[in-house]
């Protein structure tokens, strides 16, 4: 018997709503720390990388993915590729990569499901019938890790994130405080971004 | 007496550590929400644009604003200006937006806080003793909205999310699936980003 995974009661609350693609994306990052042999990140030393976008469904997945791992993106370990993809890459700096992606067949048998009818019509999550979600996401529960995921170790994938600094400066303009980096000079003075006027070049 | 906003028990599970940051970010959050007017925002009518961007600290107030709010990242209702600021812009289609902003007062008081010592020695927060992150944490629970905060109603906010659609199609040449939005035509056959080897253009 594999690991279902079902993500604690507090995730549906900081979700918000109940559907399958946030215990999706929980089972994808508890797998993915398993992979890499890493406990759930506390601080600033686990990435992903999820190929989603915007304009599509199914992006619920990041936070089932925040949930498990502590790679979220309050602490700047999540940030999108925007390829569109059900997939992500997971990264530790001393255990290298690994890519989940979910397979085209399990996609197609989900779709199946009347959970997706809803939400073609338009019907937010919240307003669907509980069964209707969680016979879909109970189906879910009982797929195989391997009719779910494809996996691909990454061992050479790497990331550095920016170099940190503390420093900031009050803006010239506006009077309230940048971080040095975001600072620009606009007449000889320093200025935050949108006080400058120029953009974010 | 004000009301401090602490944040439940599970928001320091998901955030990871106990740090001042995520619960100034869930207070942020919590006055925003009375500021319009609404709940918790359950599906994806809530809008938060955080002017936090990389290599600064203090970007974990973000993990309390999805929690305060439920405008989660996974749920594409959280996206950063990378302004390096510690202000956000909070937004409901039918309420407008108010952009609330830590005041240069309140952030240079805090800082004299040992706490701020231990990170800028580049103590990671799980490793800070408890006793020292909690004198800070107390200490903001003390402080007035007033004191905290500028606030700024923004009545005449607009944002409108990119449009939806359910439509994807499979690469061509690594099988996977691909929203349309971000399919890609390569020697006349649909292929991902990746797989086009266009980049992001």
């Amino acid at each position: 018997m594999e690991t279902q995974h079902i993500p604690p009661e507090w995730a549906f609350e900081f979700h918000g709503h109940r559907c399958p693609f946030m215990p999706i994306g929980y089972r994808m990052g508890m797998e993915a720390l398993a992979h890499l042999g890493v406990e759930r990140e506390q601080d600033h030393s686990f990435f992903i990388f999820p190929e989603l976008g915007e304009g599509h469904p199914q992006t619920c997945m990041m936070d089932g993915m925040q949930v498990a791992t502590g790679a979220t993106y309050g602490k700047v370990l999540m940030a999108k590729t925007f390829y569109g993809k059900l997939a992500a890459t997971f990264y530790h700096p001393s255990k290298g990569g690994v890519r989940f992606v979910l397979r085209p067949d399990f996609i197609d048998e989900m779709g199946a499901f009347e959970f997706f009818a809803y939400r073609k019509r338009g019907v937010e999550p919240s307003q669907i019938p509980a069964a209707i979600v969680d016979e879909v996401t109970q189906w879910m529960y009982e797929r195989s890790d391997e009719a779910m995921f494809k996996v691909e170790p990454k061992p050479d994938f790497s990331f550095e994130p920016v170099k940190g600094s503390f420093n900031k400066t009050k803006c010239s303009a506006c009077g309230e405080y940048v971080f040095d980096r975001y600072v620009r000079i606009k007449d000889g003075l320093p200025v935050c971004i949108p006080c400058s006027g120029y953009g974010k070049q």
